[in-house]
């Protein structure tokens, strides 16, 4: 073991020759003598940690369960798992961080490519157990003072998070099954005619000929760069999906490409590797190879040139539907069985075979990468592949207009593809479960780095149901990336898919979400700043004993605490307020329901078309009028709600929302404070203002509850 | 549409003729001239009912998701359904009876032996869709001035539930993977040795010779009447599962006899209807033939003779894994597509073919009863499948011994069944989400006749935890049908199986089971007499707003509230008090932390090894002291905690807990009352006494909390 010092807080303990991922951008100091701090490390390679009953974990990112880790075992091997029950250990990320709470509170990110266990109390109640299958790897271990301090230290060390454009905030409407310009254009269509804002529409692999990446179907697609145009005319930004299985095809130009610079992954003998993915048999590009990320980058230029600003990267665990060989040998097996009298062990091992088509570890066994002028295994680095295929994807983009933000998220990821994209949490179910496993991700992947997130709202898979649709989306309004998305066969769910008083109240809500986004992007653009959560568990801002077990409240930015109602049928929902609030429960942005609420338990009635939003005691929350997509967002007047109890303060980031100028600080912090003085407000605003804004419209609340309206002119 | 009169508030409207299930037991009397009310009949046989926003549903029996139906769409169809998700439709009972509860409240019974769909607000939000596949329905309105009435309205038309012997509220382990005599006694003494108390051992499949019933694999369980003998005598009963399918095997005696007498199901034409399930191919007893049902109910004696008293039922919705004829075709399809480049959709259909072998419906389409000289289409009759093998079951056991109670619960049903037999939940998962839906199905099964019930307490599927073991085990030790049930390959979950702390921890939860078994018993044999309920939701005592939504709170027996924390890494939990109650928070019977609690919402500390019991006002809790197993429980001396705001009082059952005398009124009931006057309490007895019962010590708080001992002397 190597020990080095990293940076503030942070050491790295290295084990063996780990695999360079680029995770942690920062270089390391190396220490002589030192120990492993926290962690034991016993038999077998296993790091051995023994908790408090009361200890309470938080991270790993995009994971299963709750808030809480604590109660499962998890693997970090990137998985397409289509069905998230809360028996599944891999989803389709693999991040390695996570915090430890209690009498001593640290962080621990386990830096390697290969599969990992994360045994947080399953096998033993109050013991931790990692487990990586290769040995070699790079041992974080991060101190703080709190576990804000703990997280702002781990971001540091990887790096910034990726930034959209400004109009990435806006709601997206997708579906697999929309299958011609005619589908999406009634889409578009029914979107506007409802007033349901929208600035994107999604084309999920119905839009490709026949499956293979970088087509268009020219028959339900026909003349693409005109509807690319047509529709960004209506507002409406369009973003194809991308897979990484490249069909193999005599003729299709990428494959032709891609075989003859030899730029697929190979199996032991050299020869490309190949497996079923939606166009059948394909290979798939060998991302570890420099030249290949550069190559597969490039691609993208062609939609770029068509007028599209956005992508979203899929099936790059990488998926494997199945692989000739091992469809073969199940049904040679299957043969045998033909007339047998098979017993249940013997039809069950039957369907064991077939459903082990998709995915087996052990074909990622067979795959290797070229790279180095060495095979390297697919499997020992398999986290990798999605992150160096994001990372192709985001320099591809930024190669074609350096200074031009795109929208770009993934499926698959590791801690390090934060900086290049966002992700959605991949393939979830139409459950109210799936609300809550929504919920408790989201602070997990930001602490790891990846703030640009969110959901299928409504569900992927099975079918919705209004409700669902409207509790879930009174969630979604407050995640970064805010995308409406579902399944072909599953039951349509767009805003406008249920009742009219159902379109009415999605309408509401995507109209709310649109007001909200000048809080929303500049706690975004400060979270990735300041290396900071955008949503963010109670315990990290409040030491009581309820906070710290709390796990369906979150503080998302600054001044905000939100308490999401995530069961059926329910009309209400308990909230703990760890200090006095401010509640503003509503449908609309005119709806100033808003009382002050003291500290303690609450049961708080919450009508279907309601959601509740608190704001902090000394917070200001910022917001505007809502639009038909973010470009005509109108930011001359923003209006301000502000619970004063001495002196309420924020810092209101803006910037062109477009460009990367803001990396050299081009962009505007506007402090507004508002002070309570002789029963009368102060407000007072200072830094540099957004020249657009000419006035703050303040509705200022004391404690009584009394308000003051005040208006400032800029 | 013929319109009859059943009884007090309960009219039957007659569709067509439908096929007579002999669900309800009173003879209906002609009406003339009376529309059908609450219900419209619309196009194609669907019934249709306009619900307010705020109406709630209840019942459906063992059915998905919450308390309050509604946002869902529910199939009776009896299905073997393995994977309980918040989108399946089917399980296995098919239990058509339920209540809306609003401005307008009434029972609804659909009494028809095939498929039925409820759409109860899932495909519009406020529309009840009852869709019956075939036309031919009796459908019962219940009408009633509360929710209590109708529901025991409906009840008595069903007629009394099913009455175990008492043993059968002990503690039952389970697992299906107890391979051998070895196996089970390993069980057995690991819980003496922890002093885990338990009343039995259920034998699952594996006991069998080749999975053939009503045989015993001489090797793993050799000389098995000394086995049954040498446990019992050590305070263990072995439960042994039956399973419908009977192997065709030459020399098999059960399969030899049902051929030669044609006791099977056959197929179209009139041949013996095959498919296999887990011995391989079998036939299938034609439990709609009387003399089948004779023939089959007497099979189980030479268990009985053995020493048996007790069984399960399993598989019978039934369970097709596969037929032949279904095997061939898929497997020729997949040797058509071997060496085919197939592509995703290609894939998934043949994927689809393998998952559609088991339990397929076209493949109940193809079964027939002979019964009435006739072929009768199992598929329009199969609800009352299990029905009819429970009833073959339950006759077949009382004409072994007729006055004396034997266990019998199975996994499929229809109402009816409740008559014959008890129900258990069927394969649940290791998913917390699966202790909330053990709870939610309770009052349901219950408003539907089944009493005795209960799940697989720590989940049949997938890998428990320890801190889930001692959730579910919090609420299971009220349920009566009280089982520890695991499938093989998953964890082992017995109480000893995790560390020291939780065999502790599971030890007490169970010996509290013990103790309160005087209350459980009582509660329910009041139940079954009274038909009333045993869990109750709050709405059906309470009438506020907060406790009609109420969906994770039940009223257990009539002095009892419980409150089960069902979530992870949760130390607490929120409750709601319709009026002031006394909360015992415990983790023994010995540990008397109990204070008043005034009406309102309550947040509560709840440690791993804690749990909630309410004690309502002017009600008496009951209890003894635990033993090994039921028969050892000494009822010389009853504990009382009674909370008493004037006059409290309780009605204890009792009867010998083993013949059917009961029916013949040989039981006791004793009505205990306390009243406070002038600050003292006096204690007043009354009825028929339990002549065991020698002492009773009273523990009788008051409004303050203030607690006196008191002890009677009978």
């Amino acid at each position: 073991m190597k020990v080095f010092s990293v940076s503030r807080g942070v050491k790295l303990y290295q084990f063996g020759k780990p695999y360079e991922t680029n995770a942690v951008i920062i270089k390391p100091e190396l220490i002589i003598n030192e120990e492993l701090k926290y962690l034991k490390k016993i038999d077998d390679d296993v790091f051995f940690y023994k908790m408090e009953s009361d200890d309470i974990v938080y991270g790993l990112g995009q994971s299963n369960r709750g808030i809480n880790k604590r109660g499962w075992i998890y693997e970090s091997f990137c998985t397409d798992e289509p069905v998230h029950t809360p028996d599944k250990k891999a989803l389709y990320g693999a991040h390695n961080f996570f915090i430890v709470h209690g009498k001593e509170s640290f962080g621990i990110f386990i830096d390697s490519p290969g599969k990992i266990v994360f045994d947080i109390g399953y096998t033993n109640i109050n013991e931790i157990l990692i487990k990586p299958e290769y040995p070699d790897i790079n041992l974080y271990i991060i101190e703080g003072k709190s576990l804000y301090e703990i997280s702002k230290r781990f971001r540091c060390i990887i790096g910034k998070p990726y930034v959209p454009p400004k109009w990435a905030f806006g709601f997206i409407q997708s579906r697999w099954g929309y299958k011609t310009y005619e589908d999406i254009r009634n889409v578009a269509e029914s979107l506007d005619k409802h007033d349901i804002p929208c600035d994107a529409i999604c084309l999920d692999i119905d839009y490709m000929d026949k499956y293979k990446i970088f087509t268009v179907n020219e028959k339900s697609f026909p003349d693409f760069k005109n509807i690319v145009d047509n529709l960004k005319k209506k507002g409406f930004r369009l973003i194809p999906i991308i897979d990484p299985g490249i069909k193999i095809e005599k003729g299709y130009k990428v494959y032709e490409n891609g075989l003859k610079n030899n730029y697929f992954c190979v199996d032991s003998n050299g020869k490309e590797f190949t497996a079923a993915v939606w166009p059948g048999l394909c290979h798939f590009p060998d991302f570890f190879n420099p030249d290949v990320r550069k190559w597969f980058g490039e691609l993208y230029h062609e939609f770029l040139e068509a007028g599209i600003d956005g992508f979203w990267n899929d099936m790059n665990e990488p998926v494997i539907f199945y692989t000739q060989e091992r469809l073969e040998s199940v049904i040679e097996y299957a043969n045998k069985n033909k007339t047998k009298n098979m017993d249940m062990s013997e039809l069950f091992l039957l369907m064991d075979k077939f459903t082990g088509l998709m995915n087996n570890h052990d074909d990622y066994k067979k795959i290797f990468h070229k790279s180095e002028k060495k095979f390297l295994s697919h499997y020992k680095v398999h986290n990798l592949y999605s992150h160096n295929m994001n990372r192709s994807t985001s320099v591809g983009l930024r190669t074609f207009n350096s200074n031009k933000r795109f929208l770009l998220f993934s499926r698959a990821s590791y801690i390090g593809s934060h900086r290049y994209a966002g992700i959605w949490t991949g393939d979830n179910h139409s459950w109210w479960e799936h609300i809550r496993l929504n919920m408790s991700m989201m602070p997990g992947l930001n602490m790891c780095g990846f703030l640009y997130c969110g959901a299928d709202t409504g569900g992927f898979s099975c079918n919705a149901t209004a409700d669902l649709i409207i509790r879930w989306t009174q969630f979604s309004i407050f995640t970064p990336l805010f995308r409406n998305h579902s399944a072909m066969n599953s039951r349509v769910q767009e805003p406008f898919a249920f009742d009219i008083e159902t379109t009415k109240t999605m309408r509401n809500l995507i109209r709310f979400r649109y007001g909200i986004i000048p809080y929303i992007y500049s706690e975004y653009m400060k979270a990735v700043k300041d290396n900071d959560l955008f949503f963010t568990p109670l315990s990290f801002k409040y030491s009581d004993n309820i906070s710290k077990t709390n796990t369906d409240q979150l503080l998302t930015g600054d001044s905000l605490m939100i308490a999401p109602v995530m069961q059926q049928n329910a009309f209400g929902r308990y909230v703990w307020l760890p200090e006095e609030m401010l509640l503003w429960k509503t449908d609309t942005l005119n709806k100033k329901d808003i009382k002050v609420l003291e500290k303690g338990h609450h049961y708080i009635e919450t009508d279907l078309n309601e959601f509740l939003m608190f704001i902090r005691p000394n917070k200001i929350f910022i917001f505007g009028d809502p639009a038909g997509n973010v470009d005509s967002l109108n930011c001359d007047t923003l209006y301000i709600i502000a619970f004063v109890k001495d002196k309420a303060e924020y810092c209101y980031y803006t910037d062109d929302g477009i460009s990367f100028d803001y990396e050299k600080g081009v962009y505007h912090k506007m402090h507004i404070s508002i002070i309570n003085k002789d029963d009368d407000y102060l407000i007072n605003i200072e830094g540099s203002k957004d020249p657009d804004l000419k006035k703050l419209i303040c509705s200022i609340y004391d404690k009584n509850g009394k308000c003051v309206e005040k208006t400032v002119c800029l």
